[in-house]
């Protein structure tokens, strides 16, 4: 639902939003639960997303070695916490990060949350990685893409989510998911 | 403080803390801080003692291989969080870490967060790398030491802080400097 009209700032929103009522995690008390791996709050819906993905298809996070690229409140930072929950070895790579390359490479499961078209080519990716890619850009051709160039890391990487029809969509679902929970929780329906 | 005694809930008595006198990061205010890198709040003094050491011998972490071994809510998750907003490329490591030595040396910066006597050995530090040790354990001998071997991993280690005498030291200055905060903060005092 980011980011918020002008006008509103989210700063000051954020500690006004009821917890029960937080689907897509903006209040501080639910930050603070994904933080500590606590499972009765709300967690941010992009990432959970990624989540959904792994788990969907069975991918055991227990010990891989998982790599975010991006750090942002609404994507890297949270599913950074959420993967070291399902045991995952995490590293957080960014803008900043020397030796990019090296570090992608090696990842088991590359999550692309950098918000930057096709940044991610296939001498990045590892010979089999699962690649899940964040990203919703346009790119040159005003066409939707995602942070992964797609039609050369699909040949390289085991399995990779598309740009659109991927993250974006279970997105969606999860923020209905999040809402009927919200709604049960609140009126103590099973 | 923690552990509390075991006739407190500190799931209970966080949110009852007023974020204004949370010195040591009870408060989910300040955790969810701590982990969108707002600067406002106050940190885990521990944390915060591993990064006021290496900004004191002026380290700078930007683009810096930092690599955190344990994921507890008292160091190693929030620790990521503000080494990420200090620029690092932030590794997570924990029990279910496999190629644990490959993942530690190549450290540049590694951090022992993981609450075992002495499991940090010199053929898992690489060459010169900056070792802050915030273990606090009893060894064989009854003696206080570190997660880290020191006797080994100082001759390999480029810098490398004791214990006792290091992290923890700087972790009760810190409590001090919050408490001090804290009043000024209250009062309007500058």
């Amino acid at each position: 639902m980011r980011p918020l009209p002008s006008h509103l700032s989210e700063d000051q929103i954020k500690y006004h939003i009821d917890p029960q009522k937080d689907v897509d995690c903006f209040s501080p008390i639910n930050v603070a639960k994904i933080t500590a791996g606590e499972e009765t709050g709300f967690p941010p819906c992009t990432p959970q997303a990624v989540i959904e993905i792994l788990n969907h298809y069975q991918i055991d996070l227990t010990g891989k070695k998982a790599l975010i690229l991006g750090r942002s409140m609404v994507v890297g930072r949270p599913l950074a916490m959420m993967m070291l929950k399902q045991n995952a070895t995490v590293t957080i790579c960014h803008t900043k990060t020397k030796n990019l390359f090296e570090e992608t490479k090696k990842a088991e499961i590359l999550v692309a949350a950098a918000g930057k078209a096709k940044i991610v080519k296939a001498d990045m990716v590892g010979e089999g990685a699962v690649v899940i890619d964040v990203g919703i850009n346009v790119d040159q051709n005003g066409k939707l893409c995602g942070d992964v160039d797609f039609e050369q890391v699909q040949h390289k990487a085991g399995m990779i989510t598309p740009v659109p029809g991927g993250v974006g969509s279970v997105t969606s679902t999860v923020l209905v998911k999040h809402t009927i929970k919200a709604l049960k929780q609140q009126k103590a329906i099973n």
